[in-house]
């Protein structure tokens, strides 16, 4: 390979490699006994930012606070506490609420060893439920949250502080739309996951146009589809991944029997489960769909790679006889009687004619012309 | 890519999607609360239309209303009331409509925020039942129906008021055919159901006959059946989507022990199972058949290419040669003997015979001529 | 497209499509009320034929019958008697046979509108089970049986008169073979059911030799095969069609614990099903045969498309630098040097030869020829 | 197709399908009743090799008999009596074996009627055992063992005389071995189960071996890969027939509450058992291989197509535009100043060099150089 | 073939296949009895390496001994005893082992028969574990690892004493981290059985690093990539069987109600099980892009035989009519008025150039230029 191919290669991984990719997978590091809690290593040591939202019926405070201290000493009173950690960097802060809220080391350590896969734990006095939060792009990328509720407290535990899905149910609170402060801390964890589920559908619709979009284009046979197709697909995968543990995650919570969990908050759940069925249904088709693209694709070039072969072969066949009979009479011979005939040119020019004639129609019988 | 490639492209796409296509998934506006009643966007303001008919044994009315509260109004004794609201755009039909009969708020959502998927859900004194329609065409359409029913009214409400298939069961109502009129509610929502699942039949006969010709057609290998094929996977997975959910919806249905549920009623729900099943078996042969066409279409498109070639390889392969020996005695050297030989010419044509003949021999061998 | 095209391509449809299909939807009349007896279009007013075979141990009658009300008031005294009516033309003969022996409108409806899917279903006093008997030739046809029994009575309907599967049974009854005679109508209603599953075996062995060629013929790639392979699988799946549910009907049969059915019929029920299971694995197997030849076909084609192509590639490379060095001597320029040498001709063919050689030398390490 | 093409044809054939194929069908003869005794027509009439070994803790008697009255007269006392009949050209003697230990007419029909699927029958005072042992070669085939057992006896039958799995077992009572002559006739029929087991594993192995050398093979795409591809698919799928339904027949026998199979006879079945699942997977991974192979195989000729078709594109559009130059000046017109200047000849030589050496250019910059 | 290509197909074959491969299966010694003890063929008399861990909360003895007596003889008083024996090639080892612990022969077996499948059995006074240790490098290679435990010992046999995944837990126990010393057997059996799920996940990310460079890999079309698809198809298979069927292993332990198992040990096996469900979640995620990966190499490798079928189609068909007009004028008939015009030679120019122009419109239109 000349250095030359190898820069043109470069460039066009690079081309088509547009986003960065994150198949990730947990690192679990050998060794470490269970329970150990340690930072991701690339975010080790970058403070997370700490959001605290405690409110009731008639009250609503809203702060930041530095210290995950801060956010514990809270006096306050108030009917539900919900504190937002962002950032994985300091493993103190989940330890903290751990001791605080008696939450299992485990279910601490599946919070900072992202990403686990969604389910969902019950504790004695509390709930541990993993999420996948998906943002969407180009390529589709997902985040953990982690959200442990109890009787009276939530905590969420997001990946990065740079973005998330619970803007909607921090407007709720703030205006009291609906029975969002009424309720306890059982029907905040529901609106939080009823929000991560309902933010599927903008990242579902974006999917659908571009695979919708590659329907139409796979009949074209550019080379520029293949990678989008292998780009759709890891988008539908990441959703998949995402959505697919949702169903029976949410089958757990509306079946616990625990004392702080309301009778109405399952019959809510129940409706994020129509939607949690209703974007994996969507999710499946578009596995579906992205494989007869692929398939279409396929045929489309056979289609492409027929129709140039036969323009060559009709071109070829028809110009190969005339110029062998050309190149007859471009002989050297000395005794070909043919060149001194009178209508010898003619005649020649006559023989090319007919035999092309014959040709063509040949074509055309075959339905190549 | 030139201006003129793209106009080609653009004409192409309009050629192949010849129908619109509608893939839809349901709205969910991230941050509105569960509950809410909103028109979609497309239809909001438009009034739905609104029918009513009342009929017992021996009384039949019906009759189109402008407003929701003339069809509540109702002053006529009957023994059942069936309300039927055409069309999404006024929220308030289906809230006034809840308060009357009802009906969670949840369910009227659903009924709102289509297309749902086909579920039944059972309160305590109705039933709420998803189904969707489907309309023949090239393009396969599905429209959703909500249906509501307790013990002496029905209530549907459709997507759009252009179409729907309940006109059997409105001339089963008015002539008093069968048991039309003498039994309750539940009956006529069986009804309604069964009318859903009977249309479904016409429409995948369609299918049926545009697969059939494919079958054909695949042999071709023509470029215009690949966007045919595409499209009667999208018809099929329509059907496939609107079918699928039914098999469970009647089978709650026959096993729910509700006192407004006749037996008689669930005996009949028995033969609409039988036909949903039915339904899905034709459709799972269709996915299967659609599968195996797209195969020989692309073994179809391997064998013209084959074809093409050999004509290529035949005709270059045995005038290469040809062309070879003319080309010889074409050059200009002085010292060619050959030229001078008084059979030169001739035994360079018969050269070029035995050549061509051997070449020939050659593909017959190989069956290639 | 010519008309001459449009000519050869109808011929070649004719030519693949040698026999009829009939993939057939039972027809539902969207509006009819359920329960409804209606003769299918095609066969409507023509008189179906009837037998009646009644017989104990030591009695046995066949006759042929005009009308049914002779075959219902048949007055010999019988163990069982058996009725057999082959074609649907006239529901009142259905209809009366119902009133008789009390069977269900709706399995009565089932009869009348074939195809139904093969099942099982139990009155008080009778059972009602719907079979599939296949018919060898290019293209396996299969023709609804519907058979009712109850305690000395057996009922079946065909869909045609011209053929059946029952002529053993018939003459085991007549020549007393067995326990044949001596046994009740649950008896016959196995023997029938073991007729119609043993008639798929000399089916199957068509198919399994028609696929058993296909295997050798995919890797010959000739076009004629892709046909042949496509009418393999319709018949594979018309075979499925008819087999598969039968597992089920007949371990329905077995379950059921009704007095008419004595405990050895439900033994000798058990062998039935295992020719059944075995009938579809057998069935299964020739799916993934006929999966695994087209994959060899396409394999196949592509074998041919290299053999062309190689020789093609082998041909042109060849003599295309050859031409190319004798059109430079061709060359009507001046100043030409080697035109005058003397051993300017032999140094040209020299060189041919020796580029020639070389060109193999390569061909030869590449293994093409 | 002429006659030279056909003989060339046959060949090819024979060559591919060496050793013939099996896909046997249990000849069922439509029209026979149930629990009829008859052989198989092929061995009609031939008559069976007939061996008893009688054995206790201190005997150990083994002969072959000429009729099956001397093995069922055997009077010496002995723990366990296994007869074992190869052959099923007689089927008086399986009627006369079914007398004697009271076999079920259709256990003994099914020992007749081979192939049936493997599958375990308990009987009150016996089992009814189906097995398939395989035996290696190119073509994988397989064979019957119908295994009875009761209290103190063992009765195996065959298909054929030819060849069995059973010498280990008859060495180990031989000698006793291990428990072998100490346990009872259940233990007997486990050690009988469990050397059919064993005996997979040397096939498997060989199959093992062939479809890895077909992995490496698929990567040169060589013609002959085609047919060793469908053979060692069969090879898989015969012994995935004999070993499928083997598990689930383990199972059966170890659940067995029977008096006479005694518990630590059950222990070493859990051994068998495991035994089978292995098989099954390495089977099922060979299945998964073989389809990868297939698609490599496919890939692999594209390549090779891509490698044929470079070479000749490099070679016609490298050497098509000098020979039009040359030809240009190989015209014999009248007014050509070219072919009259000094350096005409060098000018033209260099053209075509320059020519050349832009076409190798952008070949390189393609990477196909 | 020729001597030569013989030649390089074997160094091809040693090219792509660069690391050996293990698809092993049981060596089954047909004929030998259940139960019997034999060392594998290629370790037979090889002497294993032993060691001996035995601690308490304040004691740790760790010892590499000569004779399997020595560790069994240990006399300091221990919590737990770990014996660890790496090397099968002596089956009197296991034997010694099996009459001190209780440990059953057949398990026994399997620890020396590898590979067996993973699984658990229970016996009275101890568990058995099959394992799976996976290494990393270009070939995934696994090794068993036969886990048996009671109330205070651990018994652990290797397959090989090169290397394992123990580390570790050695080091935990060194250094008394967590509660590995203050546990007992059940909790040591645990931290085993997690440092080798652990384990996976290192050769995991090789594994998805390797896949992702084929994605990007793929849509080269390179002859190389094919064998490398291969071979990271058959280490993700490698991968799954060690995995698969760990879950249910857990599983079966978690709900194993055995007195020497703590309450707390089955919580930490719960982390275990959800490590194994991520692991198995992403060897399928792999083995799915593995698919997409094979299809779009396929695809590339289309793109790539229509790019160079499109340029030698443009060059032939460009200067194959060209190559024709010259050759006609380079006939040698006498009457040829055009070689005699003024303007011949310019003209045939000029024909040729608008031919040409006239040829690469067309190509344009097609979007071939």
């Amino acid at each position: 390979m000349t250095a030359m191919q190898g820069a043109r290669r470069r460039e066009r991984r690079q081309r088509t490699a547009l986003v960065p990719r994150r198949r990730r997978v947990a690192r679990i590091r050998p060794g470490a006994l269970p329970g150990t809690l340690e930072a991701p290593e690339s975010m080790a040591g970058q403070p997370p930012r700490i959001t605290v939202i405690a409110y009731g019926p008639d009250t609503h405070v809203e702060r930041e606070v530095a210290r995950i201290d801060e956010a514990l000493a809270e006096g306050t009173p108030a009917s539900v506490r919900w504190i937002n950690v962002e950032g994985l960097g300091e493993p103190d802060v989940l330890a903290r609420l751990g001791e605080r809220f008696g939450l299992h080391p485990m279910a601490l350590e599946d919070a900072l060893n992202v990403p686990q896969r969604p389910k969902v734990e019950r504790f004695e006095a509390s709930f541990f439920v993993v999420l996948r939060m998906v943002r969407p792009g180009p390529e589709v990328e997902d985040e953990q949250v982690s959200l442990f509720f109890g009787r009276d407290w939530v905590v969420t535990v997001q990946e990065r502080a740079d973005w998330d899905v619970f803007g909607p149910v921090r407007e709720a609170l703030r205006q009291r739309r609906g029975r969002a402060r009424d309720a306890g801390a059982d029907y905040l964890a529901y609106l939080l996951l009823d929000a991560v589920v309902d933010a599927y559908f903008p990242v579902l619709e974006r999917v659908i146009e571009s695979v919708e979009a590659l329907e139409d284009e796979a009949l074209e046979a550019l080379p520029e589809t293949l990678p989008r197709i292998q780009q759709a697909r890891r988008n539908v995968f990441t959703l998949r991944r995402a959505v697919w543990p949702l169903r029976e995650e949410i089958a757990v919570l509306e079946r616990a029997d625990a004392p702080f969990v309301a009778a109405e908050t399952r019959v809510c759940l129940r409706d994020s489960y129509d939607h949690a069925v209703q974007a994996l249904e969507v999710i499946e088709s578009l596995r579906e769909t992205l494989t007869n693209v692929m398939e279409v694709h396929l045929s489309a070039q056979n289609q492409r790679l027929n129709a140039v072969m036969k323009v060559l072969t009709v071109m070829a066949t028809l110009f190969i006889p005339l110029t062998f009979i050309a190149s007859i009479y471009g002989m050297n011979f000395e005794g070909m009687p043919e060149l001194r005939w009178r209508y010898g040119y003619p005649s020649a020019l006559a023989l090319m004619t007919v035999t092309a004639a014959g040709m063509i129609l040949y074509f055309r019988r075959r339905g190549w012309w």
